[in-house]
């Protein structure tokens, strides 16, 4: 199998664009699908203070290289969600990366908002699902910091396959509230809100994680051990085996929302007016952030035991 | 288990609704949702003339013996495809059942007019699918019949999973001319553009076909033999997979279609525009409909062998 850039030894097929390989080049097509996704969407400049959001997963750590390499002035945020395991090897690891990376890294501890609760002990607490805590906690965060901190924009590891995985139970369920807000950049529509980016949306999963290896980037190799039972995982290995047989079908699904998003699940203004919470100042949709919804729940269950 | 409505003994839990019912109720069940089904549609009223088109499967004929029984004037239209092996014990089933019912069967030849060429013959000389040059001839004699013969709608015997699959798949490629053409019913739009109808939308496959076992009602129990390698066989595949880790999925998918296609995949007036053909002057979108281009393809072809 030769690479079809260079005719040298392939190290991989990518199946999904019939593509093949050599290992420089697969390094330079998907570096450039990142710049490419960057452009498209007019997520930032070279100029632009960029924070990504890296949890020490294969996505976002790879994510934070590809930008460096690219020449973004891309700093890290480390979001600590609880005290001990693996929160503390992912921790290390965005560590060796930010030293190798040679960038800053600002380090949170969410467990400070939350009576030392880890996102883990509050979903029990509340019975509610870990991944919606995580969300609600992670999102408010970062969008916190980076606005604190004077960054441009905030980007997250979110890639192809998360993101069609995202549509397709949006669409499965017509979440059309969710779907017409689902875009690859979300822009500053608040003076509190700090723009948000996803610069892997064009990067198959499997990609990134072999663009990871053959880079000898350091990651955390492990699947969120709450993300098991998610019906994401679920959706995810639909489109999985759907890829298998049909090759390309996640990519062709997903740029053909893009493309048609305009004309089938557009945003009505109203939806995207945000005001400020009545708690925190921050921007929301409610009277009262969900974020600090989350704290006065959290609080009160605590204060009763 | 118990029946939800009786407390006799329950012959079945459907678990898409989360409903035990004994043999009576789950016949009145099924009934009622295709009465459901014709009402909230629009699709026909007791005085119009109908004109099922029946294959003979289980679908088909159950949709027939309900209408029958729910009072309908339905006569069936049996369309040959081929001269041998299935269709012809599928023939003989929808005659049966003609004399059980006890209503006129009109019964017409598609070979006739493709050289006496069957559906699976017309795609390997072709080398085109064979659903969908079967999908083109039925659809065009169904219309052409009802037309002729002063039926009011022209019935046909899809069931929810095969709307929901044929949505699904749509969706993921994006088909948005399809998808917003995809509705239960379909007025008429054209002078001789009969109604179509699809009383059986609101009914599981699986309901259907038990429906079918417990009335003892006579059908070809054979998958259609060409329809092992469509692409919708592997996307209704994902839907039953699916189902049975969210029972409801199906009907949610597609109810929620029904709900928000206005807000989404509204149709625009210029696709709804029907023009006549130029060959046999019934209604189509082009210049010469798809029926007669695929007469001449066919006649083509043979005269050069």
């Amino acid at each position: 199998m030769k690479c079809k850039k260079c005719g040298r030894e392939a190290i991989v097929k990518l199946r999904h664009y019939n593509l093949a390989l050599c290992r420089e080049h697969f390094i330079e097509f998907i570096e450039g699908r990142v710049e490419k996704a960057i452009k498209k969407f007019k997520m930032f400049k070279k100029s632009d203070k960029v924070l990504v959001a890296v949890s020490g997963g294969k996505d976002s750590v790879s994510l934070w290289h590809i930008l460096v390499k690219l020449g973004y002035e891309a700093d890290g945020l480390f979001i600590r969600t609880g005290k001990e395991g693996l929160i503390k090897i992912a921790e290390r690891i965005v560590e060796e990366n930010a030293k190798i990376l040679e960038r800053k890294l600002i380090k949170i501890d969410a467990t400070e908002y939350f009576e030392g609760l880890s996102t883990g002990e509050i979903a029990k607490i509340l019975r509610r699902p870990v991944c919606s805590i995580c969300g609600t906690v992670r999102r408010y965060l970062m969008n916190k910091v980076a606005y604190e901190e004077g960054y441009d924009v905030v980007v997250t590891g979110h890639n192809l396959s998360d993101e069609a995985t995202v549509l397709f139970g949006n669409i499965l369920n017509w979440q059309i509230g969710y779907i017409s807000r689902q875009w690859p950049y979300l822009p500053k529509t608040h003076e509190k809100f700090v723009p948000k980016a996803k610069p892997l949306v064009l990067n198959y999963e499997e990609d990134i994680r072999l663009y990871a290896r053959v880079t000898g980037i350091k990651f955390l190799d492990t699947a969120c051990p709450f993300s098991l039972d998610a019906t994401t995982t679920v959706y995810k290995s639909y489109l999985t085996d759907m890829e298998k047989k049909q090759p390309g079908i996640t990519i062709r699904f997903f740029t053909g929302f893009l493309r048609n998003k305009n004309k089938t699940f557009s945003a009505e203004e109203e939806d995207l007016k945000l005001k400020e919470c009545k708690v925190c100042r921050y921007p929301t949709t409610e009277e009262v952030c969900s974020f600090c919804r989350l704290r006065g729940k959290v609080a009160k269950v605590v204060s009763k035991t």
